[in-house]
């Protein structure tokens, strides 16, 4: 049964050099607009649910266009408030092969969404109406007003009963020098409220100072997920193991922990076309599971499935329907559909 | 010594979504006119001969553009007669690894060629001045008024002496729930015209209800097509056995039965850029072999690598003048040309 | 106060040649999703208020991307079914000074509206949660099937005391031979349903059959429009009056007739970019002020100010927000904004 | 009654920067093919006759490009030889109100068609197939070698019955500071072969060296054209005179003199995007108007209208149809066609 | 003789829509850089000039864009420095006719210029190389860090003897609500240490505070700057007016008072193809002329006239080369060069 | 330290079909420009020095776009004279797999730069300037005029106790059908001018006739490299061997011989996006490692990862930074930088 699920964050602007020129070569941008909240939203739209977005849009060009684009990816709009004077913008020039992607960011710390007022969101409204609240770290790394924001919807959510997913998406470049430590405390307040969490073994070890003597990535999986879910009380946490091999394409393995148990996924391995957004997909595949009752096993596989296909289209966002992603979860590559 | 060669066939236009987007996220196409008779006569002219293309088009715009891509192309336009509303299209959309391809079709069913008049072609004209006359399966799904045009005008060439040329290029989306038993009397009635046939061990099981206890795709030929061969009185039957690789590169193995004796060609692997058309560029590479008394096993590889090819250039209809296809059949990959 | 306004109408894929190519010249084209419904919907939401679309649409990426692209036009999806097959199509090739701009429509008669089936929408619904319910003359032209849902859709909403808008667009070519004598029946039977009419003095000489011996366009329509507003009890009739200039500019004049009293708008002159879909932003912005409770002499020239701006935006469908018409009514042409 | 028109020139290389930009700032550029015989044979082509291009183009992909375009134009290619290394280019940057067009051009010296060797045409298979020859001052201007061809290629048609066109096309940049000193005894052996030529009273005054104390161009065009017919034994003499206006459109007014009559077109005023080949248009026009035995008011008045067509159409070839030619000769400026 | 010209500004980041469409309704934006000292400086370089940009760009992909871009421009770098983080940047949506043009800033107040530090800049090392230094009221408009460099560098300047050139340029949006009040000591400031100054009579009043019973532009300035340049200390004062007229065409006239006495411009009327940076080529105009040694008659014309040009590029930067400009002062549009 | 470095070679135009296109498929190009020249200029800017271009451009609109160009690639421009009328140019296709990419040049033989009078460049001047002067044999292919240029300036470095460095690039095409016997003393004067050479050991057997019985291209180096560096008393002999393998990936491997001793960089493997140009990044990390004393392991480490980047950037010019190959020298391939 469809759910209702409301993803708190901030809408970037994308702009993308087209093709694999830098942008010292290029003059012209494909621009587009997501975040992990909208990814999120959006994925969750396509599986079949309603996705809520709750952000701030500035009232002029740029947020309208931001706003016709969410509505074009299924986003529904009516937590969408507007105000405030800015959006924040990433520039994104393609790799190639040894040549690795750069992204650049411009200010985004004056974004309407960072600087949204006290009053901005009507937290009790969202709780009543989202069965899933979905929330993430890059977030967490803004400054105290968008923090008091986040926690306050996120116990507010609690509160009413629902569900509260965190994706712990730690980004060391947003929280500077302090880093690990700034972030600890901010990040132990959200696990307490959180349900669903998504992080790997380098969180644990990193964010939350867990130590570890095994190497394998899945043997510290193994060791370090059942420690935090217990200290923190969290339900379900879930990830991503990712490789890059030597001929560019990408193997993905997913895990989740539920009821003291892990369940795997397969390892997928794929040639990738736009790598930004994949984690999200994933976490979008684990909440439909949840959401829907799919046993551990289904779901980790169709998460991960969804993950691989969001390395295959164009821009952040997840377009992958869910009997796309079932599709794939089953068959081998096929020849031209017609 | 060139032929002149007329293929009987439906133009459609083909909107391609640049890149790798879908048509809900781009809002460009690229658009050009194919077809397999477009396909064939346009691949056969580039191979030395004159190639006619037997259709009807539109008197709008859009038959003026198709007739002047047809043009560009190198196909020759005395048999296309203007008439009628409509052009066939179809939508492509590229898939990118595991994502695959989308190809969505308009309705074509009341396109100028689909509602053709009884006397909208000149069948002894026709027969007249071509020395083979190549038709394809695709047009035996349309309707009955299509069906009779064909059916008589292959019957005319052959009264005339002429090669008739029948590739079966079975579509099952084109034939309904009903599927073979409603194509098995028209594919009949084409085989017992035809002196060259394109068809493979699939089409003789589905298609002709014929069987066979071997697994292997070449013992199945080897079982088969001798027998259509004899049943039909079919002079020469070839055609091609495709695998897609895990890295997604395809290998392409082609056959020729001729004289109650068959050649393979060397089993070709290569990366993919434009999968559609490269059966017709393996129809015209026989056909020219054929036409220029070339030895089967010449003719098998040079069909192969003209294939070959075909996924190599944009667009459905193959770009290879028999020099390059020669090239190809012989040389390594080479650095660049200069 | 914001009202809700249902849509009934096909949506319709344009296909443009980008700058002044013809079709014989060019190998791209620019797609977008319109409708005389989809742009005074999406008109209405711009001005503030709710615009559903009542359609039907088919199950492949064609309807996924028209859907997506009428969400970011603003139109609201609730009443969009989906089923058949096809969606209809036009081709745009914009003209220059001397040479005219064509259209070329493909088959639309086997569209996913066009074969709607007799439960395809449920007439209560939409009458239960719309204010008004807006109907166009090129959908009484496809077939008995649509007439049907739209007469049975305009009755009921009637019934449930809803406002009934008909825009008569009548279009030769959508009537064949028989022309108005086939269509005036029709045309009746809607304009005795409707509340608010759109016409003009040729609609009511040519559709209706009345006479007038008078030659200047605006005391024709002073001499007719109360007759018809009078014979179909229609509460307002409007229109407008085009002249296009020596210069390639166009003049255009709205008139409105309610209680008994015309009110004409200032005419307008302007530069034109993209002619289709101004009489849609001209009804809506009528529509606008009769729900706004507007005089009408404010309604008017808004409406012919919405036209205006209409022709200043690529696509068939209005973009200008509320407060952009206000301020194109009242202020010169401007320098740029900054 | 269609006849056969063969226009010998050199085929040159367009590319022209998109949209105003100039080469410095922009960094792609649109290419196509065209030159005065191409612009001709299309022209008339697209009238009904049959339009061969009697030219040399290289055995290379530039050749090869070439040859696809002239094809897709409609021109026919029997005399179309190849050989050679090069391929004339010229490149445009649209200028913009007070801001000229700029056209630079690339070395053409050692073009295939201006090294084309003594056997390079079959003279006497053009004269027994054309009815027509038609050649240019542009390729007068060129060297010995290419003059050579181009005079003989006049007199076997003149022999043989055929209608000798001549364009003076004097082109200053072409002929260095020598200049018309250096062009005259040419442009006099061709006019002594022509039968319809194109000129005005600058090419008289300036090219013939004839006086006239007469200041109005119409006073110059009836003292002048009828001595030139005189002197060099000429049918036809026909030209067109153009003004620019303040507001960047063009009036152009046609004129043809026969049997000692002139007749001058309507002066037409349009909007111009591409002003590159309307003369050639203009020329078809009047070459078209004497094949079909038009009057000689109509005829000029013809050619008149597809100059002013041709300025609406990128490129430099005209588009125009025969129908659409006649419906710009009599109607008004349309509203959009559908 | 050339002259060293070296203009202080931020570098700002163009993006913008192509063609007509609103941020709303494309994908793809074409990005330039430009700023007030760039257009200037690049102006001047073409005049034959050196041209020196002061400022500050970010170490990143996008600093390395612009700088790569001012160098294309022909802008010398030495004084260009690097740090900070973030470039300046706005939106650009072409309006068309009766919709005007948007322009949409992103945060510019941490941009790499606007955080320069105090040893940012080596005033003394600019002051000895250049001969002019030039500044602008939209810098002055940034924050108390900039307008210390600005003026210090000014002051150092004048000290070493330098042409201190100062271009009003007041943006009311740059400035909010305390607005003239807020901006007039500083403006003061740099007027009293300016030799060449650019401002109107609407300055005068609103910025300076001065007061004027007259109508007319011309009797304005005529009362208005003669009593700026007394009160400041003012060798040049010079300015334009534009009016936009009904045709959509602007018409500009230029004036320039030194010595005490008034000259004017042409009018210049002329169609628009991309408004911004025409100010600047009419300030580089006028310095170029004071630094030949033009008469003012002379001078003013030519910054007209390198105005109007600037209309007629597209992006900020004027594009005229001097012998351009002189073309464009005394000759009527001309047809196609070639 | 920074060295100045400059280079002398021609100007070319780089007109590249998009994507894989034909040139018979296709209608639009992107261009740019370089040459050898070009190439090492821009690559020793990147790497800190500066880069001088020693070259002549046309005075007309292709000359100024072509001397923004290098502008913009941060070539210093004092020694780039003008004059002469055209420009070289080659247009590249694309290949794609089985398909070879190829170029297809226009007349280069008058173009500016190799038309360049005698005096058209200052020996002396550049000389004085320059650390480093750097040739290239496809200079050397070119006519008398431009190889007494070529061998003058040379011999002056040498004179001047400058570094003078000479890639060999031989380029049988541009040779004849004469070849190696003509180019062979050329050759040997400019090896006997040089102090760091590029060649391998085809060159050495082709070009300069020697002769060894080993097979391998190490063992074959090994033999003849130190045999030329006697002979013709070459300070350091570099190159590199390239394999192109099965999946269309390229393997490169650099040497360098100096101070009687080989050293051989790693093999590297990589995917290319551009090939042209590869081997003049390869040649400045060469140059700019013997400029900045580094070990020539080392250098010859660093100057195979500028080729291979190379090879991932669109253009023939290099454009990695220093930092940017030493990262590459040292990582592995990096999931996205953000």
């Amino acid at each position: 049964m469809p759910k209702k699920i409301a993803a708190f964050g901030e809408v970037m602007m994308r702009l993308q050099v087209p093709g694999y020129d830098m942008l010292s070569q290029a003059d012209t941008l494909r621009y587009s607009f997501s975040g992990t909240g909208v990814n999120v939203a959006s994925a969750l739209a396509r599986f079949g649910h309603t996705g809520y977005l709750v952000t701030r849009l500035p009232e002029n060009p740029l947020g309208e266009a931001a706003l016709a684009y969410l509505r074009k990816l299924g986003v529904a709009p009516p937590f969408v408030g507007r105000g405030g004077r800015y959006i924040g913008m990433y520039f994104l020039e393609n790799g190639f092969g040894a040549r690795p992607s750069r992204v650049t960011y411009s200010n985004r710390s004056e974004s309407s969404f960072n600087t949204a007022p006290q009053d901005a969101y009507d937290y009790n409204a969202i709780a009543r109406e989202a069965d899933v609240v979905h929330f993430c770290g890059i977030t967490l790394a803004m400054n105290d007003l968008v923090r008091t924001h986040m926690k306050t919807l996120a116990s507010v959510a609690k509160a009413n009963g629902r569900t509260v997913v965190f994706d712990c998406n730690y980004r060391p470049v947003l929280w500077g020098d302090a880093g690990y430590s700034l972030a600890k405390p901010h990040y132990s307040d959200m696990l307490r409220l959180a349900d669903i969490v998504f992080m790997n073994e380098k969180d644990a070890i990193h964010l939350l100072g867990m130590k570890t003597d095994r190497e394998n990535w899945r043997d510290q999986v193994s060791e370090l997920i059942p420690a935090v879910a217990r200290e923190y009380g969290i339900s379900v946490i879930a990830g991503t193991h990712r490789t890059i091999n030597e001929d560019l394409t990408h193997s993905l393995q997913g895990f989740m922990y539920k009821d003291k148990a892990f369940v795997f996924s397969r390892e997928l391995s794929f040639a990738v076309y736009d790598r930004i957004g994949a984690g999200d997909a994933y976490a979008a595949g684990i909440v439909h599971g949840e959401m829907e009752g799919l046993t551990p096993d289904v779901t980790v596989n169709f998460a991960a499935s969804a993950a691989m296909l969001a390395h295959t289209v164009a821009g952040d966002t997840p377009m992958a329907s869910e009997p796309e992603v079932l599709r794939a979860m089953t068959e081998a590559i096929s020849d031209i559909e017609r």
